[in-house]
């Protein structure tokens, strides 16, 4: 079971306790917010970076596999209507590997996607993820 | 179109940029990480609290209505099997309002549930999401 808490700040400003990290979320000031954090669908999208993220660097390193310079750019499209949610979800990866390793990055990627990202799944519920890989 | 870019710090933290905000997530040392942030699936959890707020805290100023010391609980129980995701989701708001302003308190839970909380709606793609309220 996870549990987090929540308290109001002021505005639209709202602090979040996970496992006695803090998280403050708002919404810009066009949307009535004052900017003191990322809005909260954004912050779903960090999740979803931070988890098939955390897969790819644990995969590699158990496959013994060197590699620098990773990051993961995410852009999603969100549909029209209230309320509303990601609809195309891109997840690209960026990495520096050795050109032999390249097919090892597509397999942890694979399955990050495919077995052990449970935040992936959940966006599979109400969206379109799809993937791709630069090597730099 | 939404954007984020997170960078891979080292052991299992990324740092995600978010609209000028940062946030880094991690896993605890019990799964290899060094706990530099919040796990990114309770993160989910802190957009769901951080979505719902917003809305009820912009209606009730819609409706002129006063209050304080709110804040929100969310437990969220996770599936057994890989990918774990979140299954029965329960969302307590706490508030200090007035006795005649209860039922606009639950309108304004209501409307953020079935029309404005977008991050609610995703949830609902995967999991049972219930709402409960404690008058304070």
């Amino acid at each position: 079971m996870h549990h987090i808490n929540s308290v109001f700040l002021s505005g639209l400003a709202f602090k979040t306790s996970i496992n006695g990290h803090t998280i403050t979320t708002d919404t810009t000031m066009d949307d009535g917010g004052t900017n003191q954090g990322p809005s909260p669908k954004r912050l779903m999208l960090a999740a979803l970076a931070g988890c098939t993220g955390i897969d790819v660097v644990s995969i590699l390193n158990k496959m013994k596999v060197g590699f620098s310079d990773l990051s993961i750019d995410i852009s999603a499209s969100l549909t029209d209507e209230h309320p509303k949610v990601y609809k195309e979800v891109k997840i690209t990866y960026k990495i520096k590997i050795a050109e032999a390793d390249q097919p090892k990055m597509e397999k942890a990627v694979k399955l990050s996607e495919e077995k052990y990202c449970g935040v992936s799944a959940m966006f599979r519920a109400f969206a379109r993820v799809e993937h791709g890989i630069v090597y730099l």
